[in-house]
């Protein structure tokens, strides 16, 4: 296979259309059709542009290790079954998450064309990226959407002392025909892991409503919240967020859910079958295009407008940053670090 | 107009056939026609017996006075539109939330039993009561569902120190054909006002977390919280939240968002021009009953087996103490406050 880049690249920021010939020959290396590798690579990409490098083309090399156990098939036989005029349902093969991801999406927008409104479920997944990419790829193309996927345990149940619920991300995006869209991508947990993680490092106690103890209480010892859970957002209603993500990322899609899902971790050799959910809704059925951009406009400017608690930190929508990063970027190129890409050349070229 | 029902009735708790024809009298009496008012009734009389006794049939007085003012119209000329496949638009033409609540939701299951699913963004509308008993109805039907409305603003953005966002509610549902349905309905803030209120009566501080003063700062102080502002859950994500329940209830429906809400309480006269959005999704597409029913049973018990932190209080699931207070109250009455039930009398027998 021709590689697509030239991975003598100069030092210094990537230019999308390099990073993204770098990620797919990484990818395809790794065993996936050209086509597949292209399309997965895309929802990585576009998650370092917005930012998120966490959740970009760093991930690459984890699913490397998968794949080469067999835990993610390189060439699945991904089926996109149609259930009813607006709804279908994915069966990824146990395939690359950001791969069973962009074909779910595909369905999805195929049919809010068609119908004003798609809905997909996917199961037999694996971690799919961060959800802003997909929320980003629909808005850009006019569609508003709900996306979510579960994920490994990691929450309690509000009153357990054990995980059962995955820290499970959701996305919602508005479209906005004459600017930024809007995009929320969440998880249910007050703060990340990684956050109590740099706690622990610098020796500093944390607030008690970040996680608990491994006996579900409230914790502001970084260390045993490490051994213990994350704490949801609004205690009760993130746990209820939680798990109504589960039943439709999970449940309704015929993938695992709760503690059904295996560990990426501890087993890293076996299928996860995760699920993910993508409901779009076509804005052009609602309005037109100045309607729509009119209003938003004077949706974010009425926010943005609000008097400010401290007059040094402006009022953001959500997705601001990230929408900024990616225009920015677009422009002067992705800073990736410099060990990440190293490695992704490492993987592109051992084929 | 002959009145449904005896208003001469027993004391103690009423029958649902009983309270849904006394609720439905006062609202015909209030000017509704007799199939709206029966409609408009069915969902208070739920939420009453969903055990959600603020926000059931006691609110038909309140509704009354508006009705009187000329605030919302007690024989709107509700239209449906089909923008798509499976959407539609719904002009509530300032009639009663609960009667454009209906509608909306009626649309959107015939919609998903055509096609799947089936949308509905709804304009022109009022307070439409809990979301829950719209959940409960679409579930009841096998219809999974996520359904919220925007609302009078009492939220500041993070960052802002002037109310511009509603408290939103949302709910969702997911169906169990062989026993109580899953509902998740919240409004995003930490707690609610009444909340506050309680413990400003009882001279007790409040968590910082609850609310911030009228400078936007979080406080302890319920008189200077009630002059504030209600907090999100999770801060800047339920801030989000906040935000997009408001663009798909409020935004994309072509209902007024943000500041552009009219008050209940300060113009009583103006229609709100409330919004509402449905998302409904047929189960029966995804899988038999007997495949959804072993899940929703098996994704149950693993919750409930969750060791517990506290050993006399059980790991619960979202709705589980509203759909018992249904059971419950559908077999043995439902309890209604007198003073409420007077009022309901008074007002079926005013005509």
């Amino acid at each position: 296979m021709a590689s697509l880049s030239n991975h003598a690249l100069p030092s210094g920021p990537l230019r999308e259309p390099e990073l993204h010939a770098l990620a797919a020959d990484a990818l395809a290396a790794l065993g996936l059709r050209r086509e597949d590798a292209l399309d997965a690579a895309r929802i990585l990409v576009l998650a370092d542009l917005l930012g998120i490098h966490t959740h970009g083309v760093s991930r690459i090399e984890g699913y490397g290790e998968r794949l080469a156990l067999g835990g993610i098939h390189a060439r699945p036989d991904i089926r996109v079954e149609r259930v009813g005029g607006a709804v279908a349902r994915v069966d990824g093969d146990n395939g690359l998450g950001p791969l069973v991801g962009m074909r779910a999406l595909e369905a999805a927008m195929a049919m809010a064309r068609e119908s004003g409104t798609g809905v997909v479920f996917a199961r037999a997944s694996n971690h799919f990226g961060p959800v802003a990419p997909y929320n980003y790829i629909a808005a850009a193309e006019g569609f508003a959407s709900i996306i979510g996927s579960n994920a490994t345990t990691t929450i309690a149940p509000t009153g357990g002392r054990q995980a059962r619920l995955g820290n499970s991300p959701i996305g919602f995006g508005i479209p906005n025909p004459a600017g930024p869209p809007i995009i929320l991508d969440m998880a249910v947990s007050v703060v990340a892991r990684a956050k109590i993680r740099e706690s622990l490092k610098r020796g500093e106690s944390i607030p008690d409503t970040w996680a608990t103890d491994k006996e579900g209480n409230p914790t502001t010892d970084p260390g045993a919240a490490l051994e213990g859970f994350l704490q949801p957002i609004g205690g009760y209603k993130g746990y209820g967020l939680a798990l109504i993500v589960d039943l439709f990322a999970g449940l309704l899609s015929g993938a695992a859910y709760l503690t059904h899902v295996q560990s990426w971790s501890a087993a890293p050799e076996l299928p996860q079958d995760l699920g993910h959910f993508f409901i779009l809704i076509d804005s052009r059925r609602l309005g037109s295009s100045s309607w729509l951009a009119e209003r938003v406009d004077d949706f974010a400017a009425i926010l943005r407008a609000t008097p400010r608690s401290d007059a040094a930190t402006p009022v953001r929508l959500p997705g601001e940053i990230e929408v900024a990063a990616l225009e920015r970027q677009g422009r002067e190129g992705i800073a990736i670090d410099p060990a990440v890409r190293e490695g992704l050349v490492r993987i592109a070229e051992r084929r």
